[in-house]
């Protein structure tokens, strides 16, 4: 038997519509569809963007992956995981595993794909539109022009690090801005960058929201997926 | 008569499969469909990449655009311009721009929106995949992961900016590195970095190269739609 092909699938931010023609078309032909999910979730979120294109034949098998930064954890996870996935391809069966936004930037993919490129496996790996692209195009506000520079940090516990290099970009994405929102707003204030930022909230769905007030980003709760966006020289 | 809505598109990195589901639904129904091009392009790039998804009935409108970063000029040239799609706007037309990769990164679309938005014109954005995001599924590396950073500096005349920020970040992004790929590759060796980076070439076309040989950085002709993907952590 021929052993099967894996797609990794990047299916967008949150409006169904911003999946690819490519990815769309290996999902009308897959066999299985792997969803990675927290313990916390009850559905996966890059499901629920690409079901509507899937075959009706289609297997979904939902992964469970710890919310945590502890690489050991992770490591041990996605071994097991990676074996699950092998034992599945060489069995014959072609599997597309689905990420929110794009595979390549910030994505939980990412710590499978060293485990599955020891083994000799048909990987394709099918880009999406990341949140920072979706969330500017929404407001029609360039990320970047001409010759600014543009710079893309993660807030999790480096709000030390966004503090470091502020300073020296003309632009910036503040990704997973949710937790570190209140001390974001204090640096924003303190650059007198309080009218010079956007953010983007669950962009593209229902309980999207947009905001351009300082005050919101420091009193109100920020969405988990959320972006903010940054322009020096102005929104 | 009702005045027309004007959609900004992002065709993506040059695979025409690599477009949005959202982008060809409006071009399946668009009025006039206009691409951007400079004096020396024969042929639109863009245009190229969307034209199987074109109604038979949509008008292909060229508008050309300088090669300049002359902003007196580009504003002279681009005044002209949304004159004559306000005009077909008024006439109750429904108007498609469009542009290679995203319409927010570094595109030409950019400089046509603030001539739009002083009218009060109904304009929707809508997002495409970015060449680096397509280079770096097609290589299955990471852009960036967990808190690493990641940087996108495009190289015009600015490769004094490069190096200021080159030790700075984890991961960083090489746009239109064609005319400047010998000084990056020296600077690139004065890091000890001549192995952590890729250099992709027309990405998902039939011309699409990948490179990780510093040689080739160096000493072959880059094309103009080129990509450097440079990861401390290694590639």
């Amino acid at each position: 038997m021929m052993i099967g092909k894996f797609y990794g699938i990047g299916v967008g931010p949150g409006d169904p519509e911003l999946i690819t023609i490519k990815a769309v078309k290996v999902l009308e032909k897959i066999d299985i569809v792997i969803c990675p999910k927290s313990k916390k979730e009850s559905k996966s979120v890059a499901l629920s963007i690409a079901e509507d294109y899937l075959n009706k034949k289609a297997e979904i098998l939902k992964l469970e992956f710890p919310m945590t930064y502890d690489e050991e954890k992770l490591n041990v996870t996605w071994e097991r995981n990676s074996k699950i996935i092998l034992d599945l391809l060489e069995k014959g069966k072609n599997i597309a595993f689905l990420t929110i936004g794009d595979p390549m930037v910030y994505s939980t993919y990412m710590y499978l794909l060293p485990f599955l490129k020891k083994k000799d496996i048909n990987i394709e790996t099918i880009p999406g539109i990341t949140s920072f692209c979706a969330s500017a195009n929404k407001v029609n506000i360039p990320l970047a022009s001409q010759e600014e520079t543009l710079s893309i940090i993660p807030l999790r516990k480096n709000i030390s690090e966004f503090e470091k290099v502020v300073d020296d970009y003309d632009n910036l994405v503040v990704m997973k801005p949710s937790t570190e929102h209140k001390r974001l707003a204090e640096i924003l204030e303190s650059r007198n960058l309080e009218d010079k930022f956007v953010l983007v909230s669950k962009c593209g769905t229902n309980e999207e929201n947009i905001s351009y007030d300082i005050d919101d980003l420091k009193n109100k709760k920020v969405p988990y997926l959320s972006t903010l966006i940054i322009k020096k020289g102005g929104i």
